[in-house]
């Protein structure tokens, strides 16, 4: 079968690994094909270069490259680099770029300044990270330069500051007014992305964030068409339990755009193209909402097993909503 | 005492770290300033990178950051950037470029990106290794980018390649038909590089390369006038003992503009504005230029205290040279 994912970054990575994990397990699954659409609004230049953190924690996560602990960044990795730049005056990052991160940021920054758009090279590094050979495809929602702007207002009247600047120096303690994607109004959806959902067997929204990575995709002139007109099924899992997010602060984001911090309310963001939802045994029951048929288990991503069992479960329900 | 000194790589850089050791050593020259105006024709984009050969030696070197094995880069560097542009299929650059050192060109190609000229730059990186405290002023002898070429003739014509290329992958050994400076012709010298040559009160020639570091200095417009003009005197250190360049492939670089390779050949190539010359024990006696005083000493640099010695040398045959 083809599976086409929307995706963030670590919740959606992890839950990815546990898809691909799920599939290398299930010999009537063998032969699948994933293609992901990842979320660009985080990109941001950083020391001259185009840093992608979405992208960059799937190709990393997939590939078996990423730092554990933190979710996002290289295993092992060294801060030579970035030393220097302290070193230099240079105003540091919101989060540290390890040396072999730099390297994959010099490569997509040397390559986008020889002319190649963001899919291609995002197609080269998934090469590096072998993501073909395991049947997957990793586009850019878009490869129009787009950047997802928080407004804050502090006391002294509103301003915007780039995401990663609100998530990771202010944790998203600072209420947000409202989120601006700086750059969408001209962004169209990159190459593939479209057919990617009209031509899957299933469409998942991993538990990613509804507001500021599932809901930056759905953004993207045509993407939301897309799902809606869509054959196939389309099954998210909550990022919610209980009402609080696993991973990150969906909570804050969606207390931005005024929606209530719960599995039926975010599954309301999506109610125009959701065939099924899966939730948390916590939320069972809380979510009913016509035409989504919902199913509840645990959906703590403790480690690839429980991914894989989670995404199990979305494949499984995308099979009952197939045939509703 | 104000000396301004012409610079190109490892060779002037450990003559320049001589020089500063004589000035601390020598109580009467405390107070002094040095000028080194260096050679940017080595200047080459790797990896989207501007990166600055010649300068960044001479930082490294004064700043006490320098590998001392290899004479440019960073002491204990790591190659961890490099590497993963390695498994990325990035050509490799013809030199490692380490850590520490990806840290300075990503500094600069920031800077530079946002507007600054290579001047506030290179006065930027000056700052990071203390130059300043140490009355150190380094200016790269253009703000215009300029690339030195080198046009070979492997057998299927004539074709031009970066110098790095052929000093580092090709180690000078394909024979040079000449050289092309690439940007020469719109260069002007860089913010105070004629200042310091017309009010210095010596102007140094260190056993840089002749050919590809002096002489591409002494190429941009305005900066051989300079010396023929300012009241100063202006000795040089030969980069030729018995004929053999100390270290690099200067033979290799004489021989492309048909010079001998001989001090007194060199010499020959600043007579319009030399005054001193300084020469090796070995080439005593091979030197008679009109105008230009002579005089001979070891001139291995084996280590800082035998650059200190050679620098004296070259103050020494300056006070002469200026009361003649």
């Amino acid at each position: 079968m083809h599976v086409t994912a929307l995706s963030g970054g670590v919740g959606g990575a992890r839950f990815l690994r546990g898809l691909l994990a799920h599939i290398d397990r299930t010999p009537e699954l063998h032969g699948s094909t994933v293609t992901v659409i990842g979320n660009t609004g985080d990109d941001i230049t950083l020391f001259g270069l185009r840093v992608c953190p979405d992208l960059d924690t799937v190709l990393y996560t997939l590939g078996g490259g990423a730092n554990e602990q933190q979710g996002w960044g290289r295993a092992d990795d060294t801060y030579a680099v970035h030393g220097e730049l302290t070193a230099l005056g240079v105003p540091p990052a919101w989060f540290g770029l390890g040396d072999k991160d730099f390297g994959t940021h010099v490569a997509r920054s040397l390559w986008l300044g020889q002319g190649f758009t963001l899919s291609e090279v995002t197609a080269r590094l998934a090469a590096r990270w072998g993501l073909p050979e395991r049947g997957v495809t990793l586009l850019p929602m878009t490869d129009t330069p787009v950047e997802t702007h928080v407004v804050l207002d502090e006391g002294e009247g509103p301003h915007a500051v780039h995401f990663q600047e609100w998530w990771v120096r202010l944790r998203a303690t600072v209420p947000a007014e409202r989120f601006v994607v700086v750059g969408m109004d001209r962004a169209a959806p990159a190459p593939g992305v479209l057919d990617a959902i009209r031509q899957a067997d299933l469409v998942l929204l991993p538990p990613s964030n509804p507001v500021v990575s599932i809901g930056i995709v759905l953004g993207v002139p045509g993407i939301r068409d897309a799902l809606r007109g869509t054959r196939a099924p389309v099954v998210g899992v909550s990022p919610l339990v209980s009402g609080r997010p696993v991973r990150g602060h969906a909570d804050a984001c969606l207390a931005a755009i005024g929606v209530e911090s719960t599995a039926a309310a975010v599954a309301a963001l999506y109610a125009d193209f959701l065939d099924g939802w899966l939730v948390d045994d916590a939320d069972a029951g809380s979510v009913d909402l016509p035409g989504v048929r919902v199913s509840a288990r645990p959906l703590l991503m403790t480690d690839v097993e429980a991914a894989a069992d989670i995404a199990g479960a979305a494949l499984d329900l995308g099979r009952t909503a197939a045939v509703r």
